[in-house]
């Protein structure tokens, strides 16, 4: 990926946590000295976003704050005391009574299996430990446990599970739901310093190791022998492999190499009580009996903790090529992207879209970007990546294509990038989006999957609905159905929003969508569930949950909507055990 | 596909199917007529086959006919009296006494469901239903219902479970491991009525049909719109989408766009208790809960029954090239490969291996069979395919690799097909190894998965341990690690097979592969699960099994070991609420 796309594609990552957006530049290689710098930027943002809001408002944080060792809580609301929050419609979470609190005899058990140096009670660490990337959930844990073997996490999980104490299984902590934060005191046990490659084979193409390897690291290790990891995120610098299956991260490569669901062959997990699965397969095919690694992938760690992973790694391909085509309407869009699949088939790597109001967006707000196609003006832009084995090749593809849907009357004009800088102008306008949107104002955001025939109506239907109170703008990944729906206003205000949501979760749910495309659900999104899932489907996760964590310590108040409730709660309302998800 | 080579496949699909071959071919286009042809076919190669053996055997379907009603099993017995089988080892099932048996009110019963005509007890066609498509394996069971819509199944399922009735999900009944015919007297709930195409979405290529769609009629109807189905199999004509799921398929495709668990997007599943669950997604990214529609891929019928499938289907691309190469040894094999994946990366679809002896058995067998490359005389051969959009590229992507692995040395000679009758002869040696083997004598023959390490250091530890007591052959697909491993040898002896099982097993349990590549377990493998699966993961099985099938209702007997245990018994020794698997 070019440097640049890189750093937008940070960007897109930072934006993506639901309708807050800070205007501020977040460098995308996601480690804990940035995440510090990222601490201070945000008191400064915040206490810029204060000023815009013009209604009521609270700190959710206050929730948080609630044992009597408030120290860490103390540090936190050093760190986190501008971050002022408003909401409307919201959920909230009460904490589960059933928990038991940590001990020190806890803490002299837990020194007992990972040793001293495994057991972090450091306050600037916990902080970090307790707070999302975004800065938009705090738990308050009191600990942080550091395994550095299999045995090691099943002893802290079968402990833990015996003494009725919650865990939240974290990988990098990058995650946009906050699925990977405790929600309140929960034993938090990162995988980090499990980051083992345990073996490659260089003729399959078959990774396996642990679960705390960071994701660019493997894709280090991978590349200098001639392969490629099958997913690529901006939070690569910072995210976990483990996370990564636990999430069913998406990326960058998906259209190119499939979902998880595909590429990993194998997990080792621990279940809820402690004992260790080893479902470690590295074979392409083996129908011997129930695929159940399939059902840790993209669990949120909420079925079990992955401990080890086994994938089926890509070879890595020289020649990148780029387009941007500007087409008359939408259908002509979907023309372009039936023929890509034909006449660029097997090296189409990329098919992304923007509409007319997210290409402005990013030209007024963004220094340096030019648009690509200044004499055509159309509604509608495409920006298409192939990638081969064969440089000559893909050009002379990549050209035929632009002539023959030029021909067609599908494209209006286009321009194929004659070298990486020019395609690396392509790639900003379209990373730089979200940017662009977060400097306009007010941006209410959505992360949506739709079938090619709903993706563009739903943007068409809201502008409709809203009409001069907001500019609706459409862009995404257009190849795989995610389509990013943003609402740029000049202010937030919630009779915007009540005209928003829940109209579009219903327009969603009415069209077979899904609410989250590729995040999860994590701690802000199990109230959002039954738009995508139906309610036999939520029945039977809550079976498998039961079945597999009878108790429920494994990642509590995720993913499963059973133990939260849509309330409208001002925060001044909540105490001790509660905290509200925005 | 070139029809040779479909042809062929059809007869690598009807080898494979365990240790005992017929010297037959068989038309691959698998249809109910031809099955009754190759019943009569059958009868006379079991005459044959019986011949030569010179030890203890049985007919296995004794244990088999058993109830007051033994019409039907007269009838089978007609159909199958000279199938002639031996076991040494072999796998005892007793019926369980927890099922009910059918009664006059449930027939009835199941005519106020789906009608009289969705009620069969025709003679002849409860034959073929209970027969597997090898004749294997015969059940008896009295009834076969055909639902046309979800609500049906899940009412059938619904008083089946109620009624402790045994049930089992039949697709086109094209299973090689007796998976999909009653084992006793199961209900046979065949899903072939069901078969509608709901929605194809030609933009994303994403297609929603019944379960009981046949592979090839959607082969061919999204053929027409420039897609292709991304599995392809000998048993295309017969098999149904339904039942490739839930058998998860492989077939030629594999290696190009990957196993149905990236391929298929949603299911509805009618479960156990008759419950429908509906998690017919349509869209390639969607993170909201658990992928359960992952479990159901693969499990045979045991967790639920597939009425409606939703699959991400490629693009059709018109260009298909192919070569034969020769190799020193089996480490230029694998060089070749590691090559391949990054010269042809994009447009590799198959990568095939034959070793001198697969080679000279289809010389010597199979008429009008020529050596592509008859001045080498090397002990490797590898066949490789490439599939893309454009001729040109292809054929000089082709070209540069066979030049540049020559140059390395990895080649010793190789040919490019000019046209698709040579690339048909190509397919016609690595498709008709099966065959030849059928032809040579008596064989054993085992498909597994193992790293590209072990795959020939398998056959080469064979060979030394059998000596001069067989020949030892191995091919395969080399490109997705699975090997067939066949023992050819004059007739077949117990001395032999004792010295080849449970070696085989346990060689490819110590080396971590897979001693089921594609078919599954069914009726045939339970008892060999343990040698692929940790114990943990056979217990993690079971309950799943236990929660959505508190009764076991679903395909008793199938998959899981519990039901089954090894025992060494004589034909005679059976009664009529047992049966022997070999």
């Amino acid at each position: 990926m070019h440097p640049a796309r890189r750093a937008a594609d940070g960007l897109v990552r930072a934006r993506l946590l639901g309708r807050w957006s800070w205007p501020l530049s977040f460098d995308c290689s996601i480690n804990r000295a940035a995440q510090r710098d990222a601490l201070v930027s945000h008191r400064r943002l915040c206490t810029n976003r204060a000023r815009c809001l013009n209604k009521e408002y609270a700190s959710v944080n206050e929730g948080f704050f609630w044992t009597p060792e408030a120290e860490i809580g103390s540090l936190l609301k050093r760190h986190v005391k501008h971050q002022i929050r408003r909401f409307a419609t919201s959920t909230k979470v009460n904490r589960n009574s059933r928990f038991d609190s940590l001990k020190t005899n806890d803490m002299e058990h837990f020194k007992s299996i990972v040793g001293a140096k495994g057991v972090i009670v450091d306050k600037d660490e916990l902080v970090a430990a307790n707070t999302d990337w975004m800065h938009k959930y705090q738990g308050h844990s009191q600990i942080l446990l550091r395994p550095q073997t299999t045995q090691q996490v099943s002893e802290i999980i079968t402990y833990c599970n015996s003494r009725n104490l919650a865990v939240v299984p974290q990988g990098g902590n990058t995650g946009l739901v906050g699925g990977s934060v405790p929600v309140f005191d929960e034993v938090i046990v990162n995988l980090g310093a499990m980051n083992k490659i345990i073996e490659f084979d260089e003729v399959s193409g078959i990774l396996v190791c642990e679960a705390g390897c960071i994701l660019e690291n493997l894709d280090n290790f991978i590349g200098g022998k001639g392969f490629t990891m099958p997913l690529d995120l901006g939070a690569k610098g910072s995210c976990q492999i483990g996370g990564n299956v636990s999430t069913n991260a998406g990326g960058l490569r998906l259209l190119r190499y499939g979902s998880l669901h595909g590429n990993v062959l194998g997990l080792e997990v621990v279940l809820a009580d402690g004992e260790v699965v080893n479902m470690l397969g590295t074979l392409v095919k083996d129908n011997t009996g129930y695929d159940m690694k399939q059902l840790f992938i993209g669990s949120e760690g909420t079925l079990g903790v992955v401990t080890k992973v086994s994938l089926l790694v890509p070879a890595k391909l020289g020649s990148v090529n780029t387009a941007f085509f500007a087409c008359e309407d939408y259908t002509s869009c979907q023309n372009v992207l039936k023929e890509a699949k034909r006449q660029l088939g097997e090296i189409l790597s990329a098919f992304e879209f923007i509409d007319r109001p997210a290409l402005d967006m990013a030209l007024t707000h963004l220094p340096g970007t030019r648009d690509p196609l200044p004499q055509s003006g159309k509604n509608f832009y495409l920006l298409i990546e192939t990638t081969g084995s064969n440089e000559t090749h893909d050009k002379e593809k990549l050209d035929a294509f632009l002539e023959s849907t030029m021909e067609k009357g599908f494209v209006a004009d286009g321009v194929v990038a004659q070298d990486s800088t020019q395609a690396a102008s392509f790639w900003q306008i379209r990373e730089g989006i979200s940017e662009a949107l977060g400097k306009a104002g007010a941006v209410y955001k959505y992360d949506f999957s739709l079938s090619p025939e709903h993706f563009y109506k739903i943007v068409e239907d809201l502008r409709d609905r809203l009409g001069s109170d907001a500019v609706v703008v459409g862009y995404g990944h257009l190849g795989d159905g995610n389509v990013h729906l943003n609402v740029s206003a000049r202010e937030y205000k919630d009779e915007l929003l009540e005209k928003v949501e829940p109209y579009v979760f219903e327009w969603v749910a009415k069209h077979k969508g899904s609410v989250s495309a590729e995040h999860g659900l994590g701690l802000m999104k199990p109230h959002a569930l039954h738009y995508s899932k139906s309610a036999e489907a939520i029945a039977l996760m809550e079976r498998f949950k039961a079945l597999l964590d009878p108790k429920g310590i494994l990642n509590p108040y995720k993913v499963l909507p059973g133990t939260s409730k849509t309330v409208s709660t001002p925060a001044s309302a909540l105490n001790a055990e509660s905290a509200v998800v925005v």
